[in-house]
């Protein structure tokens, strides 16, 4: 079987030689010298490739994304009706989210941005010690990425909650679900993690509504996606006070405009959709076994279900 | 018995108050009111504590020193002969500590300081992904503080090394322990952790030629005291790229002199001594029960052994 793999073109070569690593025998071809269309039966696609070219291929049986979300393969047209779509469950996804948590958390809880400004001050000040016991941190999303980052964080010792849409057992994670629990947990929340799958329910989730249900001067991270928050609010939100900093890896649209308020921001941290890399050597063997899969006719692991939108 | 309390008078009603809390009927001296010196049994005191002074009071039979570190005890001419001294071992400031050395690990394994300097720029520039399994942590110092240090980055898949004076069985721990150890330690170790006690064999250790062991573009974390630094081989080292970064909490004098280069310098992130506070509703029960155990003739918890400097 023949596989066509897309992505940017900086990453090709170590995703063909990861690929190869795994299954010395595969055909791969690189969009877009992708041959006999009919010979395709594979794709490996990031989140750039036009999933209506996808249709071109007459005998495709399996399309492969190259990240944790899927929003972008949901998006009308879509990839042709009756294929399946795996996403990538890899543990340095994974590692990378839970890093890029715990960085953002620690960073907020500790004062860091204060000690940071009173070190450019050549200010020596102690700062009241942070009480990490009544900290309480609500994360939006207890999937993979969710799941990982609250077990983190209770390990440290950060009263944890997480919301998600069904009901998901977390030992140690104050569960809520539906939009009462929404509520109540946001209220609660003096730090605040959105890792949800971003769908149309949850496109525009923090809003303003959302973002005044905070506690006064709570912190925002998000590295979802940059549709969950609706920007002009957010910006509103710091500004007034209600939320003291943002940390966010995701925005509306990629790359951010050099002109847009965020990137000088005082209490924004932000970093360029990096939070989470797929790195190809690691998530190889994943791609090589739901190559297999498609091969034998079994389903792949980690198939997206179109109707729940993850 | 009458208690002896010096510390800051920022902080000496919240003292007072805890340890009232956990012991209404002690009877609390406020230095410098301390009342008949030959009343005094015990002396609750901080590190600007002028330990001299403690040989005023004829029947002293404990101090009580309120950090974790002692090297301020330990200084001609000390305190009396023959009074047990005892440090805190408190969960809090080890807490604390953890939370400090996580976010700055995580701060340099994630290439935030550069991060902060491309959203300084507005450039959307996504750095290479880093590999946690594959950067080496070392640990100088397996104690309290240390110990739970190294749980915590093991427990985020670091591979972690630790360097002590005794040999400590620490799981997940490479260990490593002399002066052929420090070496082998340093020479492998990507981000170095410095979490001694300050001895007079410790003092200095962080010299040029120890700094010139360190893989080039290491980075360095000290949390310990600033003299185990040699403050001038640490620049020439930042400056010279051997040290990629570093995050000090101590420095020798404090408060570090505002003319000091270490303020502006773009690789130092700087917090004035504040990784690990204590607080005192978290430390009475501790220097409570050490009240108790001196009127009763037992032995404290946590008593300093002079001989090994902790």
């Amino acid at each position: 079987m023949a596989v066509l793999l897309s992505t940017d073109p900086a990453a090709m070569e170590d995703w063909r030689a990861a690929l190869l690593a795994e299954d010395p025998g595969l055909d791969i071809r690189m969009f877009p010298d992708a041959g006999d269309p009919a010979a395709v039966e594979a794709a490996v696609v990031w989140t750039s490739h036009d999933m209506a070219e996808l249709r071109r291929y007459p005998n495709l049986r399996l399309v492969v994304s190259m990240g944790a979300g899927v929003d972008h393969l949901l998006r009308p047209p879509g990839p042709p009706p009756g294929v399946p779509v795996a996403r990538l469950k890899d543990a340095r996804l994974t590692q990378g989210m839970t890093e890029w948590v715990l960085l953002n958390v620690l960073r907020f809880h500790r004062q860091d941005l204060e000690y940071r400004a009173l070190q450019a001050a050549r200010r020596w000040e102690e700062l009241p010690a942070p009480d990490t016991a009544s900290r309480r941190v609500g994360i939006l999303g207890l999937g993979e990425l969710g799941g990982a980052a609250a077990a983190a964080l209770a390990a440290l010792g950060f009263p944890v909650m997480g919301w998600s849409r069904s009901p998901k057992d977390r030992p140690g994670v104050e569960r809520f679900h539906g939009p009462e629990g929404f509520d109540a947990m946001l209220r609660r929340a003096d730090i605040l993690v959105c890792l949800l799958p971003l769908t149309p329910e949850t496109r525009g989730i923090l809003d303003r509504r959302a973002l005044g249900l905070l506690p006064h001067g709570a912190f925002l991270l998000n590295a979802a996606r940059g549709g969950h928050v609706v920007q002009d609010d957010l910006l509103a939100a710091l500004d007034g006070g209600r939320i003291a900093a943002a940390a966010l890896d995701v925005f509306e649209p990629e790359p951010l405009p050099p002109d847009h308020p965020f990137w000088s921001h005082p209490r924004v941290v932000m970093t360029p959709h990096a939070a989470s890399i797929t790195i190809p050597s690691s998530a190889a063997p994943q791609v090589v076994e739901n190559l297999r899969r498609a091969r034998s006719g079994r389903p792949p692991l980690n198939l997206v279900d179109f109707g729940a939108g993850y």
